[in-house]
């Protein structure tokens, strides 16, 4: 089910775009008008001058979130810019209202400088009841996404490194159960140290795994190595006590890879160089960081990718829609890490009955998004101020 | 037609604001999926990156206008910050959807420094075809205004500036065609030095208007006065080359009285002191400078005010909708006050028949956005890049 460059060009044009406004109520008449803008309106306004959590109630930002970039890391085409972007931005508000109802506006930034990105989205949030960045560069996006958590009073999400480190451990647990091992026993090797594999190592240390391995472009990550951001510093500092070398050293002996990487980087030699029942996440895109075929003769027992084309897509769309509906739904003004596993956890529970081509729901999947969304919204994880 | 408060609350509260994300394309099956997002829309991406212009063929750019405000200057209610002016930017959303299928995207920002507002505006620039800047408070917005019209190769259209110049200029040419007298001669007095009066003041100027005295809470603005801003001082400049005083001293005699001040300023005896045939447009709101009954009573020939339930509304929401779709149908890049002038004058003309009574168009009245979109789209006075 390929998608030609013909084919996908001419849906885009067909209807220039893929969003627009919705009005909820049309103005039928005079008092329609009167109602919906002066002189109407200013009760409405004046009104939440006075109470400002009303906002939620006369307006429509309980629904709305912000998908942000400044279009430096879209897809894998690295940075096209912000008008370049758009139709990524576009299409992600079509998966927010089609999948969970909620209203997302793109914006894509022409700006570059993290500080000013930050002030950016600090003075846009009044419109929000939620943030989703998106695409935006390694180690920047760090920056910009913790400075948003801490300063802002609505949820900060990440998809990059948040919805990948959440769909990862929501198929690794299901994984897990087949292959009898326990997550605080585990060897995991990550490999890429970007946005995604430092959001998901994070992750993985707080849902109790111990023994990680981080290997980027320099090798493996660890006290002293040259070149590493401030971030890959604190995972060198968080994961491998003791090995160096690249991917070929990281991963003798490992139970689970997971790549976030480039194609075709992991070879079969390796994967046989794993643990016995290996669990092999190859989600480079669109070129898996090993053909899943190759991954099975190698000896690995289960295999994921990124793409739909193969069983078990890594996929993030199966986490923002009933992630953030929940979000919403419950008025969180953050959106804790152990929320985040709640959603995982949830994720997994969705995979009746898991096997090794099994173990991640469908996208189509109606109950996803749903159960995700009640479960976080009930979970008492959430940190709510509405 | 009063709306009472409760009824206002219960309309915006129903559906919880006005507003929202409308999909074009619907995800019907993962085909869809592949297409509206990840790999397809990558096409799309790709193709913009190459040719930035692609931007208005493959995405809803084209047809998108942000709406812009810092709820400092919102309608008659003050600095009343970015959440309570949300309802009023949904309710100007709703006006652009509903009367010209524009998609006008509210963004209230919670950031007060001119210079920050700028360069947050010329950041989200990319995602949009036009800039509506909105319930800004003066002087703040002349600054805001000019810079942005400078910098940005879009439409930067201020409301409260432009969309009021632009009303009163036509209701204007039909008033003096009625009264017989010709633009140079006339004698106008504008009270009230804010975001109107001097957008307006500008634009009578171009038309050709010689005699103007502003007046503010200051009095005449004239060269010396003390307490000026600088866009004050500028008008100062360019109009009144004689009198001091007040209101009362600047009436004297004059043709016309236009208000943008505070309820109740203009008396009897001051409209009495006009010249004959005067005309008073009293666009104060909701309480007009001077009562239409009583302005009449002492002598005016054509009164206006900006109020529905009296004859001739004074109404911006006559002007953007139109002005706005002509500009993007025209693919324009700014919008020159040679298109102000013209937008006020196909207005004017929609008006079939003109009477004391009858100088201003209905908003109902469907030929409206239609036929000021089509002129300016067709007057060779947009100056286009796209």
């Amino acid at each position: 089910m390929d998608i030609s460059e013909k084919e996908a060009l001419e849906y885009h044009k067909k209807k220039h775009g893929k969003i627009g406004i919705a009005v909820k109520a049309p103005i039928l008449d005079k008092k329609g008008l009167r109602l919906a803008y002066t002189p109407g309106v200013a009760f409405a306004s004046q009104a939440i001058a006075k109470d400002k959590k009303l906002d939620r109630v006369l307006t429509n930002k309980g629904n709305s979130v912000a998908i942000i970039t400044d279009g430096s890391a879209v897809l894998g085409l690295g940075d096209i810019g912000p008008e370049a972007a758009i139709p990524v931005m576009e299409g992600k508000s079509v998966l927010f209202k089609e999948f969970a109802g909620i209203d997302a506006y793109p914006i894509s930034l022409a700006e570059k400088d993290p500080k000013k990105i930050i002030e950016i989205v600090q003075a846009l949030a009044p419109n929000y009841a939620g943030i989703n960045l998106e695409d935006i560069s390694a180690p920047r996006c760090f920056e910009i996404e913790r400075t948003l958590r801490k300063t802002l009073d609505i949820p900060v999400f990440h998809d990059d490194q948040h919805g990948a480190a959440i769909i990862v451990l929501s198929a690794l647990i299901n994984a897990l159960s087949l292959v009898k091992k326990k997550a605080e026993d585990m060897r995991v090797v990550v490999n890429g140290a970007g946005s995604a594999g430092i959001g998901t190592m994070h992750l993985l240390l707080l849902y109790g795994v111990k023994h990680i391995i981080a290997v980027d472009k320099h090798g493996i990550l660890r006290k002293g190595l040259k070149g590493m951001n401030k971030y890959q510093a604190e995972i060198a500092r968080l994961t491998n006590p003791e090995r160096s070398g690249g991917l070929k050293e990281a991963i003798r002996g490992a139970d689970v890879f997971i790549g976030f990487s480039v194609g075709n980087v992991l070879t079969k030699p390796m994967v046989a160089s794993m643990a016995k029942k290996a669990i092999v996440f190859a989600a480079a895109n669109p070129t898996p960081e090993i053909d899943p075929k190759d991954a099975k003769e190698a000896g690995a027992y289960i295999v994921a990718t990124g793409r739909s084309d193969y069983p078990n897509q890594i996929n993030n769309a199966l986490v923002f829609p009933g992630l953030f509906k929940g979000l919403l739904a419950a008025g969180a003004s953050e959106i804790t890490p152990e929320a985040m596993v709640c959603a995982a956890t949830c994720l997994s529970g969705l995979v009746k009955n898991p096997s090794p081509g099994n173990i991640v729901p469908s996208v189509f999947d109606k109950r996803v998004v749903e159960t995700v969304a009640f479960t976080i919204s009930q979970s008492g994880l959430c940190v709510c101020k509405y």
